[in-house]
């Protein structure tokens, strides 16, 4: 099957209810950067797909950075005086600070309170807090239920009954070997505990994305990568340096099931083949959009975009993190991700990679004054699209195939849609008139 | 006599009102690609320009295509049982469909109506219709007389009585040698048959260009080419790929003598001398106008502007084809035309041609500090324009003439007419302080 | 002491108060091109900086033009009929035309008149008139005061008692030496008679700035120029040659003291570095500015944007001249200029010479991924701004040091104020994460 046939004949709502089913799956699962919870959820991928996880050793150095110790969890309590539990990450995932060490202890109030986040602005949501990197303990709570325990008599038990410990750190890969050896890179950051959007609604999609492309006939080599955030995507370029290399377009995923607008954040160079394409579809698309330039913040693209790499790799998402209010809260929770924003966002990734698989530089054969179409059955020939629009395409890519323009350029040029003016290539491309450059697409 | 001094001694009044003149001679030809219509009005231009007409044969390949038999009619009507006489091209060139084979039968309304073109729309216009590439007949009417048919007892008697048999296809070119054997090419279709703005407004305004320049002193030699659209174009570049490469600007003009602004749609390359000059002349006007960029759709410059020529041939119009109601209809008449129109295309051609002669890349010989204007008096120095901007314009001159500007580059940066920055450049010129830069004007 | 030391311990309004009394002393002394006050002028900055004088003889070439005679005077007076004197330059230095030849001569108000400049729109104001290069002699007074002569019986006694005789022009130099050969060139007109804002308050400040930087350590050697207005400027450019292509920033600075926004004009290059640091530097004030393209018109900044030198030299200014309607009149008196305007001006020229002095290329040592920040203890580090813009600018200045990008580049790219990414990037360059490119800033 090609990808075009794949793309028509893909029902949208319908992978947006899959999609939606695999976040409900994905979403209370217990994950951090290390553990059982991430293995589990890597686990609930590899009934999707041909998923490897690969494991590096605590302690292992990935260029500036230190692999850190496990971390499992199997009890993160506070009890009142009256041995009533009032805060129980099983309740939540988000109660617990990420990577505690284990505590066990009676406490004053006053004792307890450094110990506890909550969000006074937003009081009856749970904040997301983790401490990586810094030896230390705690609960996230609504701050309704920390006004509630002020009301209560201490002294309060709390439990943290965990192992940080040497193990490892995981991640997983989806390979699907193309024509080429040049990669595109779809990675997504899965090591977020019970946020939907961020990033359940990107895992999913991303498994989706790679389920769909597996049986395709690829011109590209696929590399779908789910790593922790950050030191996962440290630690895959630090062991694959080569791999990195063959990355020709890539995109991090990340909260692409809210009812946001599309966004698209810059790769480093700006101009990149995914750039092109990322903002075509979206132009096509006809509805609003955002781009945004690169900045050094905000998820993996920090690190595929280091000036070391500087890798032509995007960011794709709907609402951008730290813009939408239920952003690292309780609140991003399966009410936020909704099943037509999923649908939609699978829809324009797999357009994107429609786009770059079919992008090409094609040389016009008969240059010299524009040739007859009529002879060739091209005269108002049709297609997916109105004929006028494929009579203009068919001119256009005549025109601006002298071997320094792509299909991307053309559609950006001409203002037509991409898919008009890929059409109107193939169209060309069965006569003598159209033939793919020796040149390297862009 | 110089080009300056014919440019400040042209009435443009005048010059609309003969135009206008021309146009009327020329509107009521039966003109088609090919045949003695078209052959009658090359001998029309004969009376006023040193024009030669050029023959190809029927069936000669012309790159991708082929030169098509020549068509000449006598007759074309439909009679109705009564025998009157209800359709006759005698009445309106555009009556008889272009390229129509000849026919001589009585048919049915029904049998008739598909062959029968008129305007739902517009039911007091008659359509232009031709069938250049595809063997068929056909009438074109307003849709009142369709109507008045409908009423009417068959059968219809239809008459064609037209050759289509091996001959020529005919094109005429005046040319006029410059100092130079870089070439300005002036290209305009001549084929429509009695369509006033769509093209007898733009083959007479070439003409009376040719008439003007033939006296005066030339830089560049000056190709005018009175043509059948497309497949004329494409047999001159056939036969002329030498002459095609020596055209360093060119023009394709049409639709000139409408009552809307000025448009100029650029070449492929976008920023060819020719758009600069033609993008300055419409700025200084001060009156309203439009610049387009280059599409693949269009009049001749489709040909010129195919990648395997790419020439800097531009499109001067005021209102483009399909923007006007009228177009390819009957109402395209003498009416649409207006000298005043005509007088100021005619004016801006001539301002154009006058950059492209007196554009050129000056080097200041004083180039370190200002030099002092006062000691060769050019201090308060004035012009056809004001003191102060000449005084500028002096200053621009002095500080742009590094041998990287031309005299385009100085009036677009500067914002002064380029009359201005081109006065003083010779008030300049005059003294020890600018010199012709060896390097080819751009 | 460092700049940055000097620029946070700078209080501007005293700066401005200081200027303002500068000001206030250079304001009435009678300066022309050449002659006693000019050289009394210089002598009133050689209280503050080591300031060179410099001779050059009359009729000295320099370029196209030759030194003047030197002129000085001592006597312009005209007196009525009844001895009464009626102007005098005693009372204003612009009741006379600069440069008018010695003239002793009884006159009726008819032959009088031709030697009267006043200004009918603005009648209480006395014009600024010169006559450098023709031979000429001249007065200037208020409309009121040309309308009470004519009712006055004449004749009129008029005495210019000056010498206009070989003699020298004078500039002055304050040249302290910095790190490297490579100049920043700040220039001053300093010919202007009793004008404030042009341009004593340029001259004022600009001395305040060669005071304050001779005791600080400094990258770029500083060369200060105090001349008269074009001749000056040509002079010493004639007789500098090898300095000026030393110069590797410069400004030229006037009309520093009124209350309108700054204005930066740039230089003919349009991006060279003192172009991005100026624009840079009014961006993060937060407050109005202007910034116009280069033209050849304006004060000296036409002679070091001359095409044989063109030096990266903007201009600035706060109302530009011509643009605030006491332009060359008696109304640029001490009113005009404010001691808070001196005081901003003053505050943007040293920050402006800040980026100079602290603008340069890094490149990040851990360039593949991010580097850990923590361990450095730059996570959440602070400094003079805030710190999410601190953490951000870290990012930042990783992220684009990679040998192409300056710190201005970043800071522009960025968005963030250049003071912030200055500041990370000392941060970041007292650990192992930046070093100084090898290449040249640009």
């Amino acid at each position: 099957m090609t990808l075009t046939e794949c793309l028509n004949s893909t029902n949208l709502n319908q992978s947006g209810r899959d999609a939606y089913a695999l976040v409900e799956r994905l979403y209370p699962m217990f994950r951090s950067l290390t553990g059982a919870g991430f293995r589990q959820s890597l686990d609930v991928l590899k009934e999707l797909i041909p998923l490897e996880t690969h494991a590096i050793a605590s302690g292992t150095a990935v260029f500036d950075w230190t692999v850190p110790d496990e971390w499992n969890l199997r009890t993160a309590t506070i009890r009142n005086a009256a041995g009533d539990t009032v805060v129980d990450f099983k309740n939540h995932n988000l109660h617990v600070v990420g990577y505690s060490v284990p505590v066990r202890a009676t406490l004053t109030l006053g004792d307890l309170l450094p110990h506890l986040h909550s969000l006074p602005q937003q009081p009856d949501l749970i904040p997301y807090r983790t401490s990586y990197y810094t030896s230390a303990w705690g609960f996230c709570l609504t701050h309704r239920q920390l006004e509630s325990l002020r009301a209560q008599d201490g002294p309060f038990d709390v439990e943290i009954d965990a192992t940080l410990a040497p193990g490892h750190l995981n991640w997983g890969e989806c390979v699907l070997p193309g024509r080429l050896e040049e990669e595109v890179l779809i990675s997504t950051h899965a090591c977020h505990p019970q946020l939907a959007n961020d990033n359940c609604s990107a895992v999913a999609l991303s498994a989706m994305l790679a389920r769909l492309l597996a049986p395709v006939e690829r011109k590209y080599t696929y590399r779908f990568l789910f790593a922790p955030g950050t030191i996962g995507a440290i630690a895959w370029l630090s062991k694959n340096q080569a791999n990195a290399k063959r990355i020709a377009h890539g995109l991090v995923c990340a909260c692409v099931g809210d009812a946001g607008p599309t966004t698209y954040k810059r790769s480093r160079r700006g101009n990149a083949t995914v750039d092109r394409a990322a903002e075509c579809v979206l132009r096509d698309t006809g509805t609003p959009f955002r781009v945004e330039p690169f900045s050094p913040y905000g998820y993996d693209e920090r690190q595929f975009c280091s000036p070391g790499f500087d890798l032509p790799v995007g960011c794709f998402m709907r609402t951008p993190p730290g813009k939408f209010p239920e952003y690292h809260t309780s609140a991003d929770d399966l009410n936020l991700v909704r099943p037509d924003a999923l649908g939609d966002s699978f829809g324009k990734l797999l357009r994107i990679v429609h786009v770059l698989e079919t992008n090409e530089t094609f040389v016009n054969q008969k240059p010299h004054c524009e040739p007859r179409l009529g002879k060739r059955g091209l005269y108002n020939a049709t297609g997916g699209t109105s004929p006028v629009d494929t009579q203009m395409a068919l001119l256009w890519v005549l025109n601006l195939s002298d071997g320094s323009h792509d299909l991307l350029d053309i559609a950006t040029r001409s203002g037509l849609p991409y898919a008009t003016i890929q059409h109107a290539s193939n169209l060309l491309a069965a006569t003598d008139l159209l033939a793919p450059s020796d040149m390297k697409t862009k």
